[in-house]
């Protein structure tokens, strides 16, 4: 599929870096640890910063029972946003400089998951973190999973953008004596740091987090 | 300052994390080189991802003059949001499980900036990218000003939220015998990538992007 689902989603400006199929989402979102959402109320429109995972077709977040971003979620619809952002593209002309990223946008409905399904969720959610974990953990109580509320939005209406690989200056710059290319970004998992408290030896999955 | 400019920028969950003071906004914003906005039209709210500065008390975006968003931005409210993810903090217990992140909203309309000053910014969100590129590239021509548009937001309405640290058990969760801690992350900047029509020696600022 390369067509956008629907109006909204279909991208307009640089449309040749449009990606509309589940492949491509997968990857950007099972590559981001939050997203962020957008949603109106009363007060404006609200950009809010939250963690997320995906399983299947569907994205999950959680949070307090209390929270009003929570509440307004079901409430109507939202736009929720990953980008991630892979290096600073360095063309001849000042106004052929980009930028190299991923971005997934997703609009819809959230919905709540209730009972088993939020457990089996909020451990995928852990396994997604760090797998291997779940098992060592203390496990949530059902006074705690009372108190936190898991919602899911559907993947089906979304858009995906993204710019890769080297400077496109128009020809007439390019003999501009300027340097010419990409400055690189990435993610890197730095050394982890145990607590002062922790007595306990490094299981596989932190030895493991920061490959040299 | 440490109290919420605004009623809509008071940060209500877990209210120990906020800042509202102009150092802690600032570094948050220096230290990103994209921030989403929320806005709404008459498809609903939108989150999009975004180049952005600051200067003094504005951040700063652009685009072509085409551009819904920007369009949007100056008809109504947004908010704008930068977001960074520094680690994953390690609890006994699931539920106690969270991250470390610094994050920033801003609250307020953006207005367009014109002539001179759109220049001066353009240069300025420049030198904020990579110090000392501007005097090697072939600079914006009137056309090309004529056809972007500046367009900055005050940052007087504006709340930062963070975590930092260690992970916080509940005192009976503190004999769980789990590995606690944080796993942290860290946007690096990885060797640059010539343009293959490229044959200019790499000047400072860009043998400098990758430190060893």
């Amino acid at each position: 599929m390369n067509e956008a689902p629907t109006d909204r989603t279909r991208v307009r400006r640089v449309a040749t870096n449009a990606r509309y199929d589940a492949t491509t989402l997968h990857a950007i979102i099972d590559d981001a640890y939050l997203c962020h959402i957008a949603f109106s109320d009363g007060k404006g429109a609200h950009c809010i910063p939250t963690a997320c995972w995906r399983d299947g077709d569907h994205l999950y977040i959680h949070g307090s029972n209390g929270s009003r971003m929570l509440k307004r979620l079901v409430e109507g619809e939202c736009c929720v946003t990953i980008t991630h952002l892979d290096g600073l593209v360095l063309a001849r002309s000042a106004f052929s400089h980009s930028m190299n990223y991923r971005s997934a946008m997703v609009y819809g409905r959230f919905e709540v998951v209730e009972g088993d399904a939020a457990r089996h969720a909020m451990e995928t959610f852990m396994e997604k973190l760090v797998p291997g974990r779940q098992a060592d953990v203390r496990p949530g109580s059902d006074k705690e999973y009372a108190a936190t509320t898991v919602m899911r939005i559907p993947l089906a209406e979304a858009a995906c953008k993204m710019r890769t690989g080297a400077p496109n200056d128009d020809e007439e710059d390019l003999g501009w004596p300027a340097w010419a290319g990409v400055l690189p970004f990435a993610r890197v998992a730095q050394a982890p740091v145990r607590h002062e408290d922790c007595t306990i030896e490094a299981p596989p999955y932190v030895q493991r987090w920061r490959q040299p």
